[in-house]
């Protein structure tokens, strides 16, 4: 079901800090921040010759990324997102199969205009899983 | 410097649990079980399209791992793997930057048969680092 790794995605306290990190000292391509006031976060993309690496940092009052740096301040890994098909098939089979899909079940648009889901980390070995249609 | 990312690995506490959930229900191409003593982990590859995830599971009494688990119970993502073309360039790059080279500084014969580093989390963004030559 799954497809490619489409992003890791890292939740970091100082967003100029960690692109300098990436561009500078780890020569990665680092793209210029993005705002995206629906998620609550500002990204930053690093293009990797395979996948993406995410730097979110809090946008707003009500980040989700603000609680997650509350308790690991320093940032860490938030999320991985898997690319699927068709993600209305993929969350039945997870439903299905006993995974909780978190909010309402229902697709959202996610930061790159495509139809997320985010899957609870208790049922993913601790990890916060994101699904992203592609 | 830094070119594909080469794996992200995550611990859990039940290894079959975690395979049988990527393979199962996920619908990922899961390796068998593969006991790396020199490293203190049991060791499962899932292959995806573009990258790979390393299940990590504790094996022996030193277990990198175990003092992970102890703190995150249910498992996490416990590093990301970049690959670098020449690792003591890059570790000479990195530290002329500031950043910690974790253990003596040299590389090791990673799970791969390959050399690698592991940089200090606290330089980047609380995420811990391996670097591979490949």
């Amino acid at each position: 079901m799954i497809g490619r790794l489409n992003h890791v995605a890292i939740a970091v306290p100082d967003l100029d800090a960690a692109a300098a990190l990436y561009r500078d000292t780890l020569g990665a391509k680092v793209g210029p921040p993005q705002d995206e006031p629906d998620h609550g976060v500002t990204v930053i993309f690093i293009t990797l010759p395979n996948t993406k690496i995410e730097l979110l940092y809090p946008l707003g009052d009500n980040s989700p990324i603000g609680s997650f740096l509350e308790k690991n301040p320093a940032g860490g890994i938030h999320h991985i997102c898997y690319e699927v098909e068709n993600i209305l098939e993929a969350r039945d089979k997870l439903k299905a199969d006993g995974a909780r899909v978190l909010g309402t079940g229902e697709p959202k648009i996610g930061a790159h205009g495509k139809p997320v889901l985010f899957l609870h980390p208790k049922d993913f070995s601790g990890t916060l899983v994101e699904l992203e249609q592609v």
